[in-house]
């Protein structure tokens, strides 16, 4: 046998053992998501308490294991940002505990009963809230999401296959003790929550492609991550991939709010999803506002990327390229375009914006009614910074992910994004005629 | 050139001409889709009562493109049964339009404000329910779903593409005409319904996978059509695969009632995705009530296939498979089993079950209670028959179809199915700190 034809034959052995074990785990989350679906709104409660004490026993343990993680880290030469990640100190347990103890605190989402009805025929009919089933949730380096994740899915009485990055791989499998050790401890099954234990990356591809085991997948992870998966699952996602938003000022904003937005939609923190990435300014305002937005900016070391306009108006300001508008920067970066009005603050948006969360700063109410209806994004805001599009800000008491798509979950995805909900007759022995 | 070489690179060169069609009805969709979803009440339902009147005033072109398609049907040999569906006769163009007359009478959900709230930041927080965007809608040969699918789309605020049977391809195009006069005479872009012209099948394979265009798929029509365009879509669907729904009989049901409902279900319509395929009998009652629920079924020639326990009280049931359980007959013959109680017809409707339609008949409240929570079906019923599981019944006021997937839309899918809900945020200046 040659050398290419065995090496095949052994990738082929270890992809069929990959998915062999990713169908045992698929199994087991079915079995147990049928438990966790009946499971009262006290046993679920009590497994987050179980496991939050749990997390706290074993602070030293869970320190020693990311240790492990920590010095692999190193040892490949990952950057500090990446170790900042990864790491797990007293203050990351602690929060992780705290956070499962919160969820336990918010509405149970499941049973409750909504738009009831009584027909003509007599028949009544409600819509009651269940679990999904099986949830996927694929991450990176950090390791509270499997606490974090794990708690959510079983407050929704869901059950969940956990894929985190390989380099977390120890202080994640730590966790997952804790979480299962937790579940036993409430009378739940331990198979709720599984934590993939190879760091084959074949593991993900299987996970994607079993849909008779896993109902939705959450991939928390970057862009690269996110595009492979939407290339290759068969299994539908709750997922969003840019986050392009957009501050638009009006000619009628209060010019101090639009400076207050402008500098905190930017500025507050440049690496989050919800953070502005491009600032749109009605023409008749942008002599009066937008230098003083830039003196903002430049005191802060923002680099500035605007249109002809704009650099009239800003001579630092470097030229914005068209692909600088479709940009998420992530970054100390701002794209800057003057518009005539709202009409063309709509259009820029729709052309260039990725339908993640978008902001107009305006006085006059028609106009704030129009953006709210016709920016077609997860979040539509008026005179407040786009850094509020947020499971907490929200309200939802927490949030799995957020969601740029239309279906099912769109915006902020809290506890009711991991449910469905089914109708229910009630019937006096009605039939049809 | 050889014969296979010329005809690989004509058949490359149709499927580039086909897609390269389906992508300018794409393009036409998005663009409509965004003047339809700024549309007010008004003007939607002006363009539904002035397509009901074109579809009146065209009654005759109507029929004759509809006996274009008939004829062809003949010469192709289809059966009766197909020769029906395709028939458009004065009644069915009535019942057209008054279809879209009564859409226009419901309310409109775009727009409509729900789970407001404000944050201790002092933003208020509100869902707005918003069009999907662009429907794709696969249907077979019934023409009528021409005009009732655009209707609903229509009302809700979105574009459609429609792709109905090559055999009611004259049928489909003279209904388009008069959708489209009729969206013309209300000021709202024609694009907004387009009928593919090509009988080609490759424009299905185009249409489901363009996601750049189309955000939902809505495939209506049988088995074969629903599995293909699962193992081939890019795009999520609201569909339905299999109706087998059950009907369990429990030991404290009224035998009255179970004996009405036991029939109704099965035979009150044979072809329906709601009608009952399996009947479940708790064995206390069994020996009273099987009898006289198979003299009803024996009387309709309705064929009883049966496990022993069945067999015993039912001398001329058949043995039933294992296969039968999973089948779905829609035709007359029901499968039949006798359960020791509640638990176990529970597990064979999780077993056995496809999610679809499944009814309790008891007179036990915490029975009821545990059917209605722990069997995961769109449609859970306590003593009602499963044939009410239909949008109209249950005051959705029209149906686009039934969906049995967990995400987005699940059982009865009306209007608000093909909405979506975005967050809006009413600030005052607010920032994040």
């Amino acid at each position: 046998m040659n050398q290419v034809v065995e090496q095949e034959r052994k990738s082929g052995e270890e992809t069929g053992a990959v998915r062999a074990a990713m169908r045992v785990l698929g199994a087991n989350a079915r079995r147990a998501a049928r438990a966790l679906a009946r499971a009262d709104t006290a046993a679920k409660n009590l497994a987050l308490a179980r496991i939050a004490a749990r997390i706290r026993e074993a602070s030293a343990e869970l320190v020693a294991a990311n240790a492990r993680d920590l010095a692999h880290a190193r040892e490949s030469g990952r950057d500090a940002a990446f170790v900042d990640r990864l790491t797990l100190g007293a203050k990351s347990i602690e929060q992780m505990a705290a956070g499962l103890e919160q969820v336990a605190l918010l509405p149970d989402p499941v049973g409750a009963l909504s738009e009831r009805n009584t027909r003509p025929s007599g028949i009544e009919v409600a819509r009651m809230r269940v679990p999904i089933g099986v949830i996927g949730i694929i991450y990176e380096s950090r390791p509270n999401v499997t606490a974090d994740a794990a708690g959510l899915c079983i407050k929704s009485g869901n059950a969940c296959i956990l894929r985190g990055g390989s380099e977390a791989i120890h202080s994640n499998q730590a966790i997952a003790r804790c979480v299962r050790d937790g579940l036993a401890d409430a009378g739940l099954p331990e198979d709720a929550v599984q934590v993939v234990a190879t760091p084959d990356r074949a593991a993900v591809g299987e996970l994607i492609t079993m849909p008779e085991f896993v109902d939705v997948i959450v991939p928390r992870g970057g862009k690269d991550l996110i595009s492979r998966l939407m290339r290759e699952s068969r299994i539908p996602m709750i997922k969003h991939l840019d986050g392009v938003c957009h501050v638009y000022i009006d000619d009628s904003a209060d010019p101090e709010m639009a400076l207050r937005i402008a500098d905190n939609a930017k500025t507050q923190r440049y690496g989050t999803c919800n953070t502005m990435e491009t600032l749109l300014v009605a023409e008749g305002v942008a002599p009066g506002l937008l230098p003083r937005i830039a003196a903002t900016y430049r005191a802060k070391g923002v680099e500035m990327r605007g249109d002809e306009a704009t650099r009239r108006l800003v001579a630092d300001a470097k030229p914005a390229t068209e692909e600088d508008y479709y940009t998420e920067w992530l970054a100390p970066v701002v794209s800057i375009r003057v518009v005539p009005g709202l009409d063309a603050a709509i259009e820029h948006i729709a052309k260039y914006g990725s339908q993640h969360t978008d902001a107009i700063i305006t006085e006059d109410r028609a106009r704030a009614a129009r953006f709210l209806r016709e920016v077609d994004s997860a979040s539509v805001m008026v005179n407040a910074s786009t850094r509020f599009a947020d499971g907490f800000e929200f309200g939802l008491g927490a949030e799995i992910g957020i969601s740029t798509d239309k279906l099912h979950a769109r915006g902020p995805v809290g506890l009711e994004g991991l449910t469905s909900q089914k109708f229910i007759v009630i019937g006096h022995g009605e039939v049809r005629s």
